[in-house]
């Protein structure tokens, strides 16, 4: 399989991210009683309130595992539209013994507080999504067309079996990967996959990194809020264990986003986009 | 298995349910391709954007497969503290149309608009949880008892094997039901866990139905936000085929809550209150 170079735009100025009390673990032992009567040992995800604040006013508390919260403090910012520009970004800190996590930009915030109104209207995600804004600037994404083959799903589908640790040990998290042809650049799970969506959304921010070759892979299911966040990153393929929904579909017919579900080992559906996959056998 | 009769306090005063423009089907016909490049068949589940109205202001946007959204609008209202009396609502008036469902009350809602402010603060579900607000009134919540048995967990995931159409058919959504013993009182699927949680705790609210006897299933996962809303409508188990996070799990035991998790066939795992479980062989 050919390498590709990916070129990168450097970020010249990179937010300063720091952490106190860094102890978060993501997975606890426990006891369980099974069916016959029987204790058990057995590992459990973490759960843990994060609050985000911008230039210190607050915005919400995500329910996060925990393993990355600064990317995911700037990701869902930047996804949600209260932060546009990395190089403005001073610096993020995280302190768990308050569960915060703040992020200090020079970009003007005097407006955060409307916008939160706003947001309130149409907010939440697996309960809702933040609607009207959040499908604003939809149309003016252009994306990429890939080129995509059956050999190449295959290989990544294999890399990919060797990532989602917590949920083998644990279960209850659902994993997303950035991967680039058969590779896998970033993988983060979390106890929901709009979280690990918006972490590697600000790890791709951070690096500097363009989305235009780049593979998305969820183990969650391919809503209209997934599909809206992984366009916003400039990302052209949709991979997913899980199932889709008729919205998600319709917005990646829209947005020409290859989408490929219920995709294990050797076995994927294809619902738009099959025309950028070469059917090659399988062998690579 | 004995039936137990269930003391109803019948709401006296019933709101009146109406919908227009009733087309809502739940799952799509499309076409995919696979891994061989065969075109097949495949049904998907359907996704629709229902904006709630409280005495005509504007709450939230859900995303819902909409299979029950009167249900849906109260059971969210009910359970994110925006309204309290059930004798109070006077209708819920559904319109597909324009994506609308309008909950009118005669309860004081002159404060919504602060409300709305102040969840925005600690807004959002698989992204967040309307964390300050969510939990207050938790330390008042008494559960009863319940008294279960090997045998009757096993009768009723049996009957729940019954269930669970649309994700038979289309996958790509999380399904919920209100047991009592091994019956399925009601069941609803839906894009999201929460929103079908909602559902049937509007279910219940309009039935008049108490949860001291009832047993909750859920196919998804077992975090802190479904233990604190099943809390809330007063049930003391949780079923779910998933698994449990640490905070799920923390609050379950603080609210003496027996959860009940990898629920599938013959086996499951007690995490908490496996002292309310009858070992008796699994033979009725």
């Amino acid at each position: 399989m050919s390498q590709k170079i990916t070129t990168m735009s450097p970020v010249t100025h990179r937010p300063r991210l720091s952490q106190t009390h860094t102890e978060a673990p993501l997975t606890l032992a426990v006891t369980a009683v099974d069916e016959h009567g029987q204790v058990q040992d057995k590992m459990i995800a973490c759960e843990r309130p994060l609050t985000l604040y911008l230039n210190w006013q607050p915005i919400v508390t995500l329910m996060t595992l925990g393993a990355r919260p600064q990317a995911l403090a700037l990701g869902y910012l930047k996804n949600q539209g209260f932060i546009s520009d990395i190089e403005q970004v001073e610096s993020v800190i995280v302190d768990w013994e308050v569960h915060s996590a703040a992020v200090i930009t020079r970009e003007d915030t005097t407006h955060v507080r409307d916008k939160l109104a706003e947001k309130t209207v149409t907010s939440g995600c697996g309960q809702g999504t933040v609607y009207g804004n959040f499908t604003a600037g939809l149309d003016q994404i252009r994306l990429t067309k890939p080129h995509l083959s059956q050999s190449g799903i295959y290989a990544l589908l294999k890399n990919l079996g060797q990532y989602n640790d917590t949920y083998k040990n644990a279960g209850a998290v659902h994993g997303c990967g950035i991967c680039q042809d058969d590779q896998i650049l970033s993988f983060v799970e979390d106890v929901g996959r709009h979280n690990a969506v918006d972490t590697l959304a600000g790890d791709m921010w951070l690096d500097g990194l363009k989305g235009d070759d780049k593979i998305f892979y969820t183990t969650g299911r391919l809503t209209s809020e997934m599909v809206i966040k992984v366009a916003k990153m400039g990302i052209p393929v949709l991979l997913s264990r899980s199932g889709i929904t008729e919205m998600g579909l319709s917005l990646a017919q829209q947005l020409g986003i290859t989408m490929i579900a219920r995709a294990k080992g050797r076995h994927f559906l294809i619902y738009h986009g099959a025309d950028t996959v070469e059917f090659d056998g399988g062998q690579a």
